[in-house]
């Protein structure tokens, strides 16, 4: 029964009359099989109640399965489970079709195109129902419980969800460890089937860090199956629930949820009524349909805020990477031991190394000030920094108070003066009573000396102790953050905090997190060749990423001899990563003086835009090579972006995404012949062409290499 | 070596100095004792290291052992134990005799006079260094650790604390199961080594419990030795730390300390320097000594409150004991799922029985009004009481948004009009990070609408789950919530909060707990009949206790036909308590209608004063009986109560507190020859005596009953 799109759009919202309708609908068969199709036919998902009355789905691609039969449901702590013994009471299919335009994003549109499937399940041996909704896309599936308000069914504890996907085959697979506090891992490459094998070596040493189990892998999960088939498994829209990791059954190649538990390992406290976060498999033969797909920001609620007008992508450079590579440091002095309040910096010793003092950060705005960025970063500006990590503790930070030698005022108005913006940061240790507790304070202080955006972090273990970074409680706490920060006016860019879900849509002043392993990690032994290939495949699949690229002096040790880190890059291949890492928050993270060094590249990042009309992807595997190319929001110019993994490669891309008839400067800046990402990484050259959409390009690309062209229209 | 009283009064900051006196005085021979004795001579403390050393005490009461040779020390976690191998580094003592005022209390000055022993340790093998900080006086010893900054010692976590207080026999105790939640079990009055066997039935169930062992007791802990010492045990200054159990050794009678775990199991983190929460022990052969101990407030820091001009003590009355009877609810209808600011409560069915409605209020303002009450206590007012209870609920209350049948506005003129002030109620129902992140706004709110006192609570599980109501993490919530309020000028009352330690000193806003078995469970079942009898040598002792009493009908089915308790009183015991349970908050608990039934009784309640010039404890043998006589603040009045066990007694008193010369009108509320808690508590009678300081009295107690006096100079 097709609905109108009206009544579709509220259809989560309209239980009790589903019921009254329901009774129309009865089907006490338990093997009925419900089925819809995506939009464009080759999306098939189907459900039935097993002959124990268990919820099963299967998924088929153009006729290839890519989910099998796989059970759904969820073990209550402390009451019957909502595993099997259903009822088909109710089925509703109808159709939805809408355009909307994101605050900022990759596309100016995007179209919310599916066909929803909402079966209603009753449990007769308990009274209780529930609901399993299906979105079928032309680029996925996704799935969600919902628990209506109902007599038998009020609080209860999740004590885990039964969410299967049995997969077709011992895919390919880019994962990284399942991990409840943790996303900073290299991500490894290999069959399913090796996953066991390989995950001793894969959980590397990490601050906060509790890895789940032999064979548990993070999402999002990108695989790729022997047939063709690209695989993404995630989840949207992650409010009030605990994160979603996934179990692997390497002997059936079955995929099974793990929810993150609390201290009591307990994995979720739900109150009805309410509905889970969306479960999202997206699926393509097409690797670039993977990037381009918009499934997870879709199934997001539209946003609510009234007025935007105050949230705008940033690009900023900022007092930050000489401290990564250790030349600084965010502490003021070598004390080991610090009381907020009591501690007197004013009588102590400063260190001789700590950057955020106002000389140095004047130079930062100067710098971002000539070259056109809109912010400067600063980390270490607060006092706290001598002893905030790793020692569990509570009142490590109060976020309003700076250093001795932070002039907070005589900063705001140079900035003022230069049109320049200073980024607050708000380290908060994972003490998050604490930074609650500062938060209203913390946000005023920013908007009453200027700051508009901030970066906040959570290194180190959860403060209340037993909590995890992904549970529930802290996914309550980010979004709160964020809520509260939009009252303010002020953006979020929040690191260490779970991995996104696209919760941007509905609260577009979440410009972004890290919330994966990034540049930093170039400075703490270096991350793959290949990471930046498979990154937009998974962690990027939920939101945008502070990846902060920009490194032109890849050699760590240049700013710190006893660091022997470096990063794997070429300087070409940094450059692309501002078109291929997509984000509204962009940062040029190298040391002025370094880019003072290389300004003809430097240009690049200068020109790049950070929002956009269109976005092509015109090259695109997992693991080898991504090429994009971006049309600047409100212009005629292009940009594209090529990397590489540690082969290096000859890119070959068509401009046919360019306007017909019209002409464009290319500027190309790419490695030259003999640049690799270790032997010579700064061998790069700037070549300009004029290209129309007919035009072609084949592009030498080093190992760890790539290159940016910026397009713009010319008479 | 005795130093200044200047020195001496910051001598517990002066750990730098101290250790450079040190080396003039350093003991490596561990065998050496150090002994100090109370001003008067008749306490003496030992101190020395074992042969392993271990730090050791002991405690002597006119040639009568207390405390026989106890271990002292700390266990850590991942780190070695502060237990023994230690050397005395140093040792000092001093003298310390200052008198102070108290902002209210039980008398008008509290003299603060001890001798100190600090000894400053060494355990050479980890290169550490802590000092045990013994404080002497006439009525007992305090003693605590304390952890001097330095390089060795920085950020720890304590795995267990062991100080041992072993006794000398097997003394008649009157204890609570140790519980990590809750204090609300009936005392039990046995011997040590029975606790064992009676701590099955002791432990009763309650919404938030967590039972610590077979032999587990809480504090304050009180005791009566077979050679007729009293004893009791309890903590002073509880600040960022753990709150103290004690486990029994039931074979040797040695008491150990047990702390609160946190979630992770972990008993507390410490952050050097740092000193621990005061261990206390009052000892005396009189019992009414514990009772005027003032040990407890003594160690505790003076207030660095500036302006203390809007603390004042509160005699109030409320909407309160009709929701505990059942005859009301706090619920404004019988919803069982209440989502804040989804749920309309204007499109709801009231349940009828909603008691904090404006008519009601008024009522309840018009009766203070009219009998001189400070304030109307109004439980029920805000949205969010239909489902507040058990459920683990995060969001449970906003603290702002009021049912629609009670008019903010409207009352807040209503009660300024009649000079009475509304008693803010704020259930948290623990969830503790949801009040703390609306802890400002709630304050402005009543700060906004005249309300400057609030009744917290904090019944069942505390959110962050895995947390206990004695933890340390909760510890530090409740001073934040009263040092928060304090800017507001606002006076807290916390009930179901964790068991005073003194901070009424410091913090003279907290104006009173309950965290004990109050009023309220007279109708849940009911209390012993000699429960007041033995409070103030328990609970009281660690600070004021909202005990809410005043309940002149006893028969709770006169309220609520379905609830069978019955308070286990007289009516003249009722009257009793306002002199015999101190608190600078007093309720008179019972429905105003049933005060218009008994307004000669009444009458002792509306004059009894709530802060005092002079206290004596005219009679007292805990589990039996207690009669004290209190002189009203800045008054020639004295007030006298007593109280009494299910026996009954014939009270002998003298009035030699009076001043000589002078006559007094005494006004005598006193069971009638037949009262009987159970059988006839409401017969009273009223007498009128002149008196003077030559003036005895002989006066019958029936069984649970007791007698008030109002003593009131006349020419």
């Amino acid at each position: 029964m097709i609905l109108s799109s009206f009544y579709a759009r509220s259809i989560s919202f309209r239980f009790f009359t589903l019921l009254i309708f329901g009774f129309l609908f009865t089907c006490p068969d338990s093997g009925f099989a419900q089925e819809i199709k995506s939009p464009d036919g080759n999306l098939i998902v189907r459900f039935r109640l097993s002959d124990s009355g268990a919820p099963v789905y299967e998924l088929q691609y153009k006729s290839k399965t890519v989910i099998k039969p796989s059970l759904l449901g969820l073990k209550l702590k402390d009451a019957p489970d909502l595993l099997d013994g259903f009822e088909l009471k109710h089925s509703e299919q109808n159709t939805f079709d809408e355009t909307w335009k994101p605050v900022w994003g990759e596309v100016r549109e995007i179209r919310n195109h599916y066909n929803q499937l909402l079966v209603t399940l009753a449990q007769p041996r308990t009274k209780r129902i529930i609901q399993i909704n299906f979105r079928l896309f032309n680029d996925g599936l996704g799935f969600r419980y919902g628990f209506p308000a109902q007599d038998s069914l009020n609080y209860f504890i999740v004590k885990e969800e039964r969410s299967q996907f049995a997969l077709s085959g011992d895919h390919k697979t880019f994962w990284l460890p399942g991990d409840y506090d943790t996303q900073e891992y290299n991500l490894i490459t290999s069959n399913l089937s090796e996953v066991r094998s390989k995950m001793k070596a894969a959980v590397t040493p990490n601050v906060s860090q509790f890895p789940i189990s032999e064979t548990s892998l993070q999402t999002p999960l990108m695989m790729k199956s022997k047939d063709g088939l690209y695989i993404n498994i995630h989840e949207a829209a992650l409010i009030d629930y605990s994160c979603l990791s996934l179990e692997l059954d390497d002997r059936n190649m079955v995929l099974e949820s793990v929810l993150t538990p609390d201290a009591l390992g307990n994995k979720g406290y739900v109150q009805a009524p309410f509905e889970t976060p969306w479960r999202t498999i997206i699926v393509s033969d097409k690797a670039g349909d993977i990037l381009e797909s918009k499934l997870v920001l879709n199934l997001n609620e539209p946003t609510q805020y009234k007025d935007v007008s105050w949230i705008k992508p940033v690009k900023y450079i900022g007092v930050w990477w000489e401290m990564i590579t250790g030349k600084s440091s965010w502490a003021y002095n070598d004390l080991n031991n610090v009381q907020l309040g009591t501690t007197n910096y004013m009588n102590t010793k400063p260190n001789g190394k700590h950057a955020a003092n106002t000389t140095k950060v004047k130079t930062y705005i100067d710098f971002a000030s000539q070259h056109g960025f809109d912010a400067v970063l600063v980390e270490g500006w607060n006092q706290g920094w001598e002893d905030w990590f790793d020692k569990s503790k509570d009142y490590v930070f109060d976020f309003v108070t700076p250093y001795p030698d932070f002039n907070v005022k005589e900063l705001q108005s140079y900035a003022a003066a230069k049109g320049v913006k200073i980024m607050m940061h708000h380290e908060t240790s994972g003490s998050v009573r604490n930074y609650e507790r500062h938060l209203d304070t913390a946000y005023k202080f920013m908007v009453e000396h200027g700051y508009n955006s901030v970066k906040s972090g959570y290194v180190g273990n959860i403060l209340p102790r037993g909590e995890h970074h992904s549970g529930q409680w802290l996914v309550n706490h980010y979004l709160y953050a964020v809520k509260k920060a939009a009252e303010y006016k002020i953006m979020v860019n929040g690191h260490e905090a779970v991995r996104p879900t696209g919760l941007s849509r509905t609260y577009p002043n979440l410009i972004g997190n890290e919330s994966a392993r990034g540049t930093e990690y170039e400075a703490f032994g270096g991350n793959n060749v290949d990471h930046t290939t498979i990154l937009p495949f998974t962690r990027l699949v939920g939101g945008p990423m502070d990846y902060t690229p920009g490194i032109f002096e890849t050699r760590v040790s240049v700013h710190n001899p006893e660091n022997t880190s470096f990063v794997r890059t070429t300087l070409a291949r940094q450059l692309a990563l501002y078109v291929t890492m997509y984000s509204p928050l962009q940062m040029a993270a190298d040391l002025p003086e370094t880019y003072n060094r290389f300004l003809d590249a430097f240009q690049f990042i200068k020109d790049v835009a950070i929002d956009w009309d269109d976005t092509k992807i015109l090259e695109a595997e997992p693991g080898d090579y991504i090429t994009i190319a971006r049309k600047a929001k409100g212009s005629t110019s292009w940009f594209a972006g090529s990397t590489c993994d540690e082969q290096g490669r000859t890119s070959k891309i068509k401009f046919d995404f360019l306007d017909p008839g019209k002409k464009y400067l290319a500027t190309i800046y790419s490695d030259a012949k003999n640049a690799h990402y270790e032997h010579n990484p700064q061998a790069y050259q700037i070549k300009k062409r004029v290209v129309t959409s007919n035009s072609t390009l084949i592009q030498h690309c080093a190992p760890g290499g790539g290159y940016a062209i910026s397009l713009v229209q010319i008479k």
